[in-house]
């Protein structure tokens, strides 16, 4: 992992992010399947890891009836009901990246228990002069995933081209970038290829214990940081590269652009929430049309490096699943790309259009 | 001006950057166009507030043979030199913004003199502890141009529609976009039109004294850091905002399209260098063909915003004027639009082209 994400006295002797094995998830006061959603992605995909989930509000004890996951783990009102836990993580991520004011007494209990504390938030905990002190005191670390000192700019590297670089785009922020990655990469793994997963979002560092918090890193570097990324990882067969934002969205364009200029795809895989047609937090502006957003990707992803879009992922949490499946056969026919909706059907069709891709670049 | 810009004892007396009226500009030992262009733009667009330009190396003693500029400021290799200075700007942009070591005695001395230092670099002066401790003692100020706390994302504004924003845009770094803006914005002035130029670079800020450091705004809110810049201006008929980088630009696309989503343009007027094939500092990457650019950038842009390219800008400073007037005339044939070199041809045909695209607007 990288140094600068936390503030220790003993940098040397650190263990890596994904080395804690009982970790506390904390969501206080905010478990909704939005506000929560970092405590549920770790949920899904660090299962074994998780200890508990805290929130003393919380009216069920299981995570299964708290947040509808798939994922059996006690809710716990009190820190001192889990047993072993080695660090506690933020599991929110509110708008606007605040820590809880709340919070900051069962931060500085954890602490005071000698469990690291971990937070993805545009708030840093490094700069509470409290829990640094605590942390001192106790011999623990603060880590702050999105706290990064990236300042090299990108060189338009070329990256091995045996090397292939899939990565996810959306229509709108909060529709599955990460998950769609991830799946892929899982089931890549699976059937025996080399892949790799590439974080670019806090919740993905924190499940995967290494990556680039693209949002919070200065925009003259964006670009290259996600370059350095790739290039650290270029030995893989396959790169699942998690995308960020989407280039339509008013405000966080800038973020994806980097990103797709960074990471340079072969490949993109489309994501989108099946009935959402206003921008998440914006809702009176509406998203422009599918078809629009995939063609401007496209068209912008080649200036830097010759890249199409392979497949189509659809998070249909709102249909039935007769719907689902109809939702599904129509995007496939309208895109003419193999589509699904990765929780309800696999990532099969997903793994297998990454995998023609390959075919398709070494065959002369 | 931005607080969160200067290292100050006394924020609330402070005066505007735009204030200093016997300003030192320091380009010591990196005297030549491409390193010195904040010093040159400076001693352009602020002819009457710069008293001298400090570099003891320099070989001349006028500002018009150091750097072929049209104005006449005295080159002096000490800083007694000059009488009555108020400020030393720093006068370079080297790749990697980094403060050149030999340069801080020649500060420590501008401060020890009662002058305010101002730098538009990455390296910020506030960071040096023992400027710091000068520009105390001395009751001076440290001004790093770039510094920023933007944490505000987009919202998507609806901007006024009686505001006509025109932003510049180009085929790669340093080709004129700030020039173009900057001379677009001086000619509507002229002819009696309610128009603001909009800096978004160092440069552009220390001339006009207000902006936004778009390159060096964290990457989720640099759409929000251009949306606040333009709506704080939205009163004025028209905006000519500074352009950053190039859509295609490997390393600075993100902050290109930060500052297109964010400003939401109805025009744009393209700018490239003629002759300039290769991406500028990396000498090896092909810019791809400008049809193809422009096509690009119409398409991201209307994502947001309807907008169009109204004109193109041609930097022609490695050609004859023969050449220069042939190339005018192909682009324009070329684009269907006016085009012209804004130093050469005068920025007439763009200025005549803002003013059609709001009667374009206005009319039913």
């Amino acid at each position: 992992m990288n140094d600068h994400w936390s503030h220790s006295e003993r940098e040397s002797e650190e263990r890596s992010l994904s080395d804690y094995r009982r970790i506390v998830l904390i969501t206080e006061g905010f478990s909704t399947p939005f506000l929560a959603k970092t405590a549920i992605s770790l949920l899904r995909y660090r299962t074994a890891d998780i200890a508990a989930v805290l929130d003393s509000r919380a009216t069920v004890s299981q995570s299964r009836e708290l947040f509808g996951v798939d994922v059996d783990v006690p809710v716990v009102s009190r820190l001192c009901d889990v047993e072993g836990a080695d660090a506690m993580f933020v599991g929110i991520a509110p708008p606007g990246g605040r820590i809880p004011s709340e919070w900051r007494p069962i931060m500085a209990e954890a602490l005071r228990s000698g469990l690291d504390v971990v937070s993805g938030l545009h708030d840093f905990l490094i700069e509470d002069p409290e829990l640094v002190r605590l942390a001192r005191e106790h011999g623990c670390r603060l880590i702050d995933v999105r706290r990064n000192a990236f300042k090299q700019t990108a060189e338009c590297y070329p990256f091995r081209p045996g090397c292939i670089r899939i990565q996810t785009v959306g229509h709108d922020c909060t529709v599955g970038k990460m998950v769609v990655a991830l799946e892929i990469y899982r089931e890549l793994d699976r059937r025996g290829e080399d892949a790799a997963f590439l974080a670019t979002g806090q919740t993905g560092i924190m499940i995967s214990g290494q990556g680039v918090p693209a949002d919070c890193v200065v925009s003259d570097f964006i670009n290259g940081a996600v370059e350095q990324l790739v290039r650290d990882n270029e030995h893989h067969e396959f790169l699942l590269i998690e995308g960020q934002g989407s280039l339509s969205h008013p405000a966080f364009s800038a973020v994806t652009l980097g990103l797709l200029h960074g990471a340079a795809p072969d490949a993109l895989v489309f994501c989108y929430e099946a009935g959402r047609d206003f921008v998440k937090g914006l809702d009176n502006v509406p998203i422009p049309p599918l078809a629009s957003i995939v063609s401007a990707l496209e068209t912008v992803a080649n200036l830097r490096h010759p890249c199409r879009v392979i497949g189509i992922a659809i998070n249909t949490r709102t249909l039935t699943s007769t719907e689902a499946a109809a939702e599904v056969r129509r995007a496939s026919e309208a895109f003419g790309l193999p589509a699904c909706d990765v929780y309800r059907d696999g990532p099969g069709v997903l793994a297998d259009a990454a995998l023609a891709m390959r075919n398709s670049l070494v065959t002369p």
